[in-house]
């Protein structure tokens, strides 16, 4: 029941009416007792800065995850940021500290790779071909490497884009194989959509695939409340498949944890430790 | 369950743990099956400007709830105002248009005259007594002497924001009997505080106050979740008496109204009737 003394959460986005995020953490921020709410907030592209401003001075708000098409955008609006938001230069969550500054840090690698985990496939030594180099894309190559994959590829509409996060990727892990531009999706174990193509009704398919071997996990980050036109190929193709709601299940107490209301069924993750400790 | 495409309402304040208003306006906007969140917002005195712009700009926010110490600093952010306002020179409540602009209305005087008259006291033909000129005082000035009371002597810490109420007042009502400064106890029938002390619980009187008759009807608008000083006072002396939550629940429905939610139960207070007619 909210009250005056309720703690805020918001979700930024462009559009919102789709994000799982409020399914997702009110739930768990109930079953944890922390008399606190996340609400969906929907910042018009335009209007961003102004949005963020308002929000980043409005004292009971303890929180701000940082969806489409923001976590760019969001980076320099942080006077900190951790570890993995300095090598994505993206976030997906702010929080407030005790002095009214803000701290960034990204996690969707973390969280799709905990997804997919999740979900039966492994990552560690896997050929992977990712989709996208924005701000989860760049999170989510970086996580790969950090979970030891053997190669990856990365294909963007901006092809520049996509060889520089390859260069940036390596500069920092050796023994990846990186390639960008062209992939090949008869040698890839996994095939990963970071775009947001698929959000909209009349999306099609991110890029164009002949055919997906049913070895092969797709994964598609998309959170659209039914399935993208990927994962209805894979589905098709009897792919095993991961979706967007489950990036943002895996990260949800790793999030809350960094907000400072940590999971009482894993306390590892506690503000005073972990990222808390590595955050420069 | 709040979702993605939930719309939000925010009643913002400094400080805002008080406030009754998500208890009141969120079990209603549940009782009439409205996807539609009330939160509280705090926004620290030094930066309500930066956070209503944030607000303004917010696209699923369709209304704005204001409460102490904002009801006449957020009149002119309003891009129109209601007749209310206009007289007042406050808001409490801006919805958001169609084309993005914000109305501005002010429902104080109506939900405390409504709080008044559903404790079984009338207003026509009543000598009053307002301890406060600020902008809620204001708005009850203007719905009391609207309701056809006798006289009212006006009380503000500010003797000159006193005596300029009770001229706006009597420049637009010729019938009721209007004072400034001293007030009588004695020949009064309802005394009013309609300034914020009682909030703080080390508060006292907002003003010395020898002895109430409990002949008369003590009301203080102080929304404090335990009786204020004064309140206590009226108990004890056996005096009829209305708190700050019944002004909140007085105007609730209306205010939802005007957010373009009406009541189910009472549908003459929709947009596009009354008041929305009377705007300017």
């Amino acid at each position: 029941m909210i009250n005056g003394a309720t703690r805020l959460l918001v979700i930024v986005g462009d559009p919102v009416a789709h994000v799982r995020s409020p399914l997702i953490f009110n739930p768990l921020l109930a079953r944890m007792a922390h008399d606190a709410v996340l609400v969906p907030w929907h910042a018009p592209a335009p209007h961003f800065a102004t949005v963020m401003e308002g929000l980043m001075r409005t004292a009971n708000l303890d929180g701000i995850i940082v969806t489409f098409p923001f976590k760019e955008r969001a980076h320099p609006l942080a006077h900190r940021v951790g570890p993995m938001a300095k090598r994505v230069g993206a976030i997906n969550a702010l929080r407030r500290e005790a002095d009214g500054d803000w701290v960034g840090e990204m996690f969707d690698g973390f969280g799709l790779v905990h997804a997919i985990e999740a979900n039966g496939e492994r990552c560690a030594g896997r050929k992977v071909v990712l989709i996208g180099a924005g701000g989860a894309g760049s999170a989510i190559a970086f996580a790969l490497a950090d979970a030891g994959a053997a190669s990856l590829t990365i294909h963007d509409r901006n092809g520049e884009r996509a060889a520089a996060l390859a260069r940036r990727v390596g500069a920092s892990h050796q023994r990846i194989e990186l390639a960008s531009g062209q992939f090949d999706l008869e040698a890839a174990d996994l095939l990963i959509n970071a775009t947001p193509v698929g959000l909209n009704p009349r999306d099609g398919l991110p890029v164009p695939i002949q055919r997906l071997r049913p070895e092969m996990t797709v994964i598609d980050i998309v959170p659209a409340s039914s399935p993208t036109p990927l994962l209805k190929m894979a589905q098709a193709a009897g792919c095993p498949h991961v979706g967007g709601t489950a990036m943002v299940e895996g990260q949800a107490e790793t999030i809350l944890a960094f907000f400072g209301m940590a999971a009482a069924r894993d306390d590892r993750l506690g503000r005073d430790e972990g990222l808390q400790g590595s955050l420069q």
